[in-house]
């Protein structure tokens, strides 16, 4: 049985963090709306059935329908090894996946700070102090967490156990994307947390993560997704 | 064993969330910020041991210390029958709570749409916009997913299942917040989601949470909260 992963086309967006875990395993999906007529799927599944997500991404699992990205995660990581087998094991990698959704919120927010509704160019003095406010405050306090966790008490390859989690994939994601959005900012932070830049080509050197990052399953980094490259907001 | 609750002393925030979902279960817990030296453990907590949290609330429960509301109520939904049993109705319930964290995030954002590290006052005419949005965009469509939920495709008591879980709990410290934070908005707003009314009443009225709500233990609405009351956002 395929997965069937419902989300926008043209942007990796959200959907990327579910798109690199079903990589990772090496796991049959479908992702519906890149196909002809898929998004008409996708919006009529989001008005009908028993468990309608509230936006996508949103993954079809046999009868199940998941929705929220950290709650597929959660699902993916059980079923192909994404995250510890033990309880404790298990809540932590969750408990991680959390903190960087709140990240990548506070990412999407720094082009859209006033509303979602609105365009970016309707926003633009507001997204310049917020994004000032992201690269000066928040990416060194999110930074300085997960280099921790990646240095503190002794090196360690991987954020939880001895195999990457749903949650190393994802904080790939993040760099990866900060370094297309804000490549000045990321240029000066980046040698403070060489922790992070570590684990980003560790997974980018994963077979089946590189395999898929040179597919044209991969969509480029666009003005469309979370991670937006706006001169004037790296300055 | 008693549960150890870490949040900051003085505010709801999100650790009312976890509060909530103690108090339903009659659990055992001890809001540790909230004793004397109790800010000092919490503080050392976040700089030691070997899962620290990214920012309060965090719970220790035994040997295991657990970070993030979604995932903190994941654990205490499973001992304590917040949530259903059956592995569809568990993710069911947490795609349900991180939606409501979602709305939760945005709310915050209303007086905070540019920076967490200056003052409601610095951030004024941003604020105003960002919560013209939410009032007329946002929770238009929150309120419009819950209350289908509730009444689709046909009335029920709890958002899933026969019996109150977490995220019903959740979605009542919501709508209570809103009342408080935008009294006007609300009233002209509630009245076209009848449901979420009288969710609200139903969990208002369990007698653990009716019993805590009148407690001492439940911190008043205040200006430092996720719900502040600031008359110009709610015109």
């Amino acid at each position: 049985m395929a997965y069937e992963l419902f989300y926008w086309p043209g942007i990796q967006g959200r959907g990327e963090f579910v798109r690199l875990a079903l990589e990772e395993a090496g796991a049959d999906y479908v992702d519906v709306a890149r196909r002809e007529g898929g998004m008409e799927l996708m919006l009529a599944a989001l008005e009908n059935g028993t468990h309608p997500a509230f936006a996508p991404p949103f993954l079809r699992a046999g009868e199940a329908t998941i929705g929220q990205v950290a709650n597929i995660l959660l699902y993916l990581g059980e079923r192909h090894g994404l995250a510890p087998r033990s309880d404790p094991g298990r809540l932590w990698v969750h408990q991680l996946q959390l903190t960087i959704a709140d990240l990548v919120a506070e990412i999407h927010d720094t082009h859209h700070p006033i509303s979602t509704s609105l365009y970016y160019e309707d926003q633009k003095p507001e997204a310049q102090r917020r994004a000032a406010d992201l690269v000066e405050t928040r990416l060194p306090k999110f930074f300085g967490y997960f280099s921790r966790l990646l240095t503190n008490p002794e090196p360690r390859d991987w954020l939880a156990g001895d195999k990457p989690s749903y949650a190393d994939l994802s904080l790939f994601q993040v760099v990866d994307g900060l370094r297309y959005a804000f490549p000045n900012a990321m240029k000066r932070l980046e040698g403070e947390y060489p922790a992070l830049a570590a684990l980003h080509a560790r997974v980018a050197a994963r077979p089946n993560i590189a395999a898929y990052l040179a597919s044209p399953r991969r969509i480029p980094y666009n003005q469309n997704g979370i991670f937006r490259h706006y001169p004037e907001l790296d300055e």
